[in-house]
């Protein structure tokens, strides 16, 4: 009741003083998942990481009248960028920049604090400069770029540098100069598989230019679906599509948007394989046979290597290609097209005589040699209508021209291969973000490592490289969370030093871009209780089930379609437990790092309490035996909130048919989470296991490594260390 | 140790059968929230309640084999409904329908379990057939209707009953005969004071599709936007949209969409008045004066009653109209165009002399007079046109034709009024979505009571009601919460019997309605902690964030703008505490009827204990003091939840300079929770309550009546219930 009166008369005291003052106590709210510390303000929350920071102690204050000034000529890109900075920080900082709407060429208050100024509009091509300087002083905000896409980038900087402290919000002084490493910065984006919308199109363009990328790689026609209106040959997109397709004008839409946001948008017509779409309303430009060409075709509804392919001896075919390109060239600005040439498997070549005819009549030994004869004419056509070629690995053959683009899908050697024979390429192998790898392991790919042989000039040919979301896997549910937030950090990888690779500041990073992903539309995060309401049913409590979820990840590479024994297809649903689990589990990750330190920790106390250590061991060994209680602690924590998920998470399960598919998969994270509790007891204790424990751990590990509903369980490794640990340990002890 | 051996035995003795049978305890898993009980498998979980329903016991059992067949003739809309209602539940069950991917008109396969057949293609006009029967048995689910129109609405019922039980997924038999009490069952979405982007609206189509309505409204044009392209006047849309506009293209598309969904879209072009963007580009057509008629004028950034006005009697004008709503009518289909009418403040009008000469030279006195002959030749136009006219109840004026429909925003007595006179009509008075009232009181908005004396003939032309979405204070980040559930709600009150309106069951309805709208895209719930986490910051627990804001309702009807006093824009950022909070809190509105029936349970107990009640009294009172105890306990966990949470929310709102508005707020909560205890306790023990106790708890009230950040506490009429009802039961012993 004191306490009622206490809280009673600050409350009656705050009114009349006019603001909040009570002196309650500050301990930091609990929840269920322990939160990291607040990081240093000091720290840069920023991705990628500029070239070059100098910080300093002051701080710009952001007040709701701030304006933004741009000097210089007519950068339209520039007006509408510093429009959308406005909004998204008026949308974070709550602040209500009702002065300015729109920044526009009419402002005539040249007096604003934030003031931009650029040379020259940038032309939207390979190696544009995009560099920047942003000075920030307690005054003004000054961002200085050659051209309008330098300051597209430098704004996305500023605006992950807005802070908070108890007067309000600020951007730190400093002062940034950057530029990219890479200038070919993309991610791939497969719409045959999967058909996206124009808005989901246009909101992944928010998200890479967030992060500085400035190609989006269209993957438009494939097997499963031809995705772009031809307007001269109406049949491909009308019969290919299934009514899933851009129009034209959609197109220029995107094309408009991503101009804006300085993003090229790299169109990709697969052939000659991976083709089936375009033969539905024109099985004439197949290699069937026939009267009917292997008529009637239909559109793929499962994957992998598919046999239509493209007639490449007919002249009719050519002179289809020669206008089809006329009109996409047309349609697409870019300098660059994207031919793919991969993964053409030849029976149709091989069981077609009038081809088979052909490659005798020419010397074409192979299915590659005549792939290569049909690249050539592709080519030739693609230059007569102002286009350079792209291409997958494939297309690198003997006396291709040197002006084509070599995108690797099949590993580094091959890409510095081509470039030490002079071609252009970018890197995409180690980037398939569709294979559920870790962020870090994205990260950590880089295309240019010192170790490798090659001279300055060859390394100007490794242009960068793209993330590849191919689609099989991926719908409008579950998009974000496969591009999101990972392709951040591999977007960090082309832009900031080769240097710049400490995984875990990456990973604290992430957090914060995360944030800014989601606030411009990426449900990465809210997705996850959407699919798992759905999972669970109405009125249940979906706690439990994301406890279960969040150590889980979806198996890696192509394994998800061997353990369904390949019953997929376009049609599959992407609802499950394998569809909401996140491809990096962020608390697996960090129990798992937590358990590394955790047993170095418990090897020093051990090595140190012989008596072998130095003078001080004693006050050393007091710090370390109070680290380890903290990390075991936290260990403990999570154990036993895993250990008793299972009966939690029964109830939910048993009410829902689709769930069963995960029962054995929860009962198997509560063991190992009692396996681990039992480790770390005898562990702590330095008592021997016995034969029967290690026997019943190693089969419950064993047990835990089949994947359930295609994921696998990621505490599993921490879990084996500890066992591991726990028998030599108990070795050790019978030796002495 | 024995219960994890217990564990592993069950584990491996599950391997070994090969399914799992352990015998955990099957308790409910224990969240924050109290879950209401699973529902009776007998219950409906339907929304809209279908006109008449035979349930019986079996069950039509769904397998991953399972197909659509559709006979009749060629309605194209059952087909895409079709395809989609695979889709949906595959998605919901995890039923891999594989073998029919799309339903179409080739499928040949007539033995499909599920059977749909209908006579012809519905007419997407008012008072279409779109009845429908349902008829599900164990082995076929049969859904039959005269119309393609009633066929989708069969399917709209049918996917909300698929339930689970433990051998799976199944359909309970039944049979519905169900038909739409109105024929008018709608929306209104302002898309001018914020825009909504094709997709948006696309969603909203199919979430209204799922609850049978049948018309979307589009608010095209306001003083803040023109939101379609006119290709015959082109300045409009250019100049009058910031560039957020529909192409004509696009419009085509969405109303192909709605089509395909049964819904009819109603454009709407406001005039004479709010029309201040259609004079950016042509101010020769507002009333202004002087040689640039009032030039120039600005998109406004602000809302409210405007005085830009279109100038009734240029000639040029009508040419205008006449040019303009012919190429509007080629584009709209429908058979209605909606002109607004509604709240011409006539300034524009008066101070222009040639329109005071018109209006003397035809004597015309005031300016409803001279808006009633803008009208009436407008109407002449639409009717050139072949369109009906509608308009807000300023239309409905004196010899007025009687083909025009009315929609009611100023209550319902203009409406029986109207219909007295033989004039159609639909109500939106009581259904304004964006004034923040609660589900309830929506859904209890009955349009044509009993009590109401029309005659038959005069009821027939109220038509029905459309829900009205304004966007003053609503854009892309909260229009779902804004819309949904809610909606729903109002959907019921349209299609189901008047005698349906059962608040507790419509909200327990509501929740799975609620879940289906989520799975078809609407991020009412999901977008609750994303909002969450903006205002948190990264590294913040949200829960007590979350746990405030659940109690939080936004302040009702236009108190919002009165409290920011006006500073309001466009612009402003929809991103606080006000956005985040939903219209109708499901948590506070659950602690009040708790309260209410807490304290009839112990009133009841308090006049049983008396001796007055008659035999069996003492077995009554032992049910009814479990009862009460049960009661005491939900309320005392909430109550000790909210008394806490100010200690925990501190941290979060200390580091976030915008979260300082909330903290009064947070506080009065915590100390309302505590006088809450503090008056159970009393209520329980029979003890009185003190003078200053009153006191204190009066000022505690009065203080959180106060809304803050433009919200209110809406536990807080059952705190003052039971405060009331602590000080009189001390009344009542002190009498005794």
């Amino acid at each position: 009741m004191l306490r009622f009166y206490t809280l009673l008369f600050s409350y009656f005291a705050l009114a009349v003083v006019g603001s909040i003052s009570i002196a309650f106590a500050q301990k930091t709210a609990q929840s269920n998942i322990p939160t990291p510390p607040i990081q240093n303000l000091s720290t840069l929350n920023v991705m990628p990481l500029p070239q070059e920071v100098k910080l300093t102690a002051g701080k710009f204050r952001l007040a709701s009248t701030a304006t933004v000034y741009v000097g210089g000529g007519g950068h339209s890109r520039v007006y509408g960028a510093a429009s959308r900075f406005l909004r998204q920080v008026s949308d974070r900082t709550g602040l209500n920049f009702m002065t300015e709407g729109y920044v526009t060429p009419q402002d005539t208050v040249k007096s604003s604090p934030i003031q931009i100024s650029c040379r020259r509009a940038g032309k939207l091509v390979l190696g544009e400069d995009e560099s920047y300087t942003l000075t920030v002083t307690p005054q003004t905000i000054t961002l200085v770029a050659e051209t309008d896409l330098g300051a597209l980038r430098g704004l996305a900087t500023l605006q992950q540098l807005v802070a908070a402290d108890d007067d309000g919000y600020y951007v730190p002084t400093l002062v940034i100069t950057d530029k990219p490493r890479f200038p070919w910065r993309g991610i791939l984006l497969d719409v045959s598989r999967h058909f996206f919308s124009v808005d989901i199109i246009k909101k992944q363009l928010d998200l890479l230019a967030l992060v500085k990328m400035n190609v989006l790689h269209l993957h438009l026609t494939d097997d499963q679906g031809f995705r772009i209106e031809s307007k001269t040959h109406p049949k491909l997109h009308e019969m290919g599509s299934d009514g899933q397709f851009y129009t034209q004008a959609d197109m220029r839409d995107i094309i408009k948007y991503a101009d804006e946001r300085g993003i090229r948008i790299v169109p990709e017509f697969d052939l000659p394989g991976h083709s089936t779409s375009w033969y539905i309303g024109h099985p004439e430009f197949s290699s069937g046979t026939g009267a009917t060409f292997g008529a009637p075709y239909q559109i793929d509804r499962k994957w992998g290597r598919n046999s239509p392919v493209m007639n490449p001896v007919k002249e009719e075919v050519y002179q289809f290609l020669d206008v089809f390109f006329k009109e996409m060239s047309e349609l697409f600005p870019d300098e660059y097209m994207h031919i793919g040439g991969d993964e053409n498997n030849g029976v149709q070549w091989t069981t077609n005589p009038d081809i088979q005819a052909f490659m005798k009549a020419n010397n074409l030994p192979t299915k590659e040699a005549l792939q290569n004869h049909f690249s050539k004419r592709l080519q030739a056509i693609l230059s007569k209508h102002g286009k350079r070629t792209m291409g997958w690995d494939e297309i690198f053959v003997e006396g291709v021209p040197k002006t084509i683009m070599i995108q690797s899908w099949q590993g580094k050697e091959a890409l510095y291969k081509a470039a030490r024979q002079g071609y252009s390429t970018i890197l995409s192998h180690g980037y398939y973000i569709d294979l559920n790898q870790s962020t870090d392991f994205h990260y950590l790919n880089e295309p240019l490592p010192d170790s490798i042989k090659l001279n300055a000039d060859e390394r100007k040919l490794i242009y960068g490289g793209e993330a590849c979301m191919w689609s099989e896997w991926v719908n409008s549910g579950n998009l974000d969370s496969r591009i999101w937030p990972r392709t951040a950090a591999i977007a960090e990888r082309f832009w900031s030093a080769a240097s710049v690779r400490d995984v875990e500041d990456m990973y604290r990073r992430l957090d914060y871009i995360g944030a800014w992903l989601e606030q411009l539309g990426s449900q990465h995060e809210s997705n996850v209780p959407v699919m798992l309401r759905r999972l669970a049913g109405v009125n249940e409590d979906i706690q439990p089930l994301k406890t279960f979820v969040d150590v889980l990840e979806t198996v890696k590479e192509y394994r998800r379609g061997q353990l369904i024994r390949f019953a997929y297809s376009t049609f599959y649903p992407l609802t499950g437990i394998a569809d909401v689990v996140r491809p990096d589990s962020r608390t697996a990750r960090q129990f798992r790092n937590l358990t590394t330190r955790y047993l170095v920790s418990l090897k020093e106390i051990a090595d140190g309490g012989g008596g072998r250590s130095a003078s001080g061991a004693i006050a050393q060994d007091s710090g370390k035996t109070e680290i380890l209680t903290a990390q075991r602690e936290a260990m403990t924590y999570w154990l036993n909130v895993w250990k008793s998920n299972h009966e939690r998470l029964l109830p939910t399960m048993q009410r829902n048919p689709r769930l069963k598919e995960i029962e054995e998969h929860s009962l198997s994270l509560s063991l190992l989470a009692q396996t681990g509790l039992e480790a770390i007891d005898r562990l702590e204790r330095g008592v021997a296991v016995t034969a029967q424990w290690r026997h019943v751990a190693g089969l419950i590990i064993e047990r835990a490594k089949q994947p359930k509903a295609q994921t696998d369980i990621m505490i599993l490794p921490a879990i084996e260390q500890l066992v591991k640990a726990a028998g030599s340990s108990a070795e050790g002890k019978r030796q002495k």
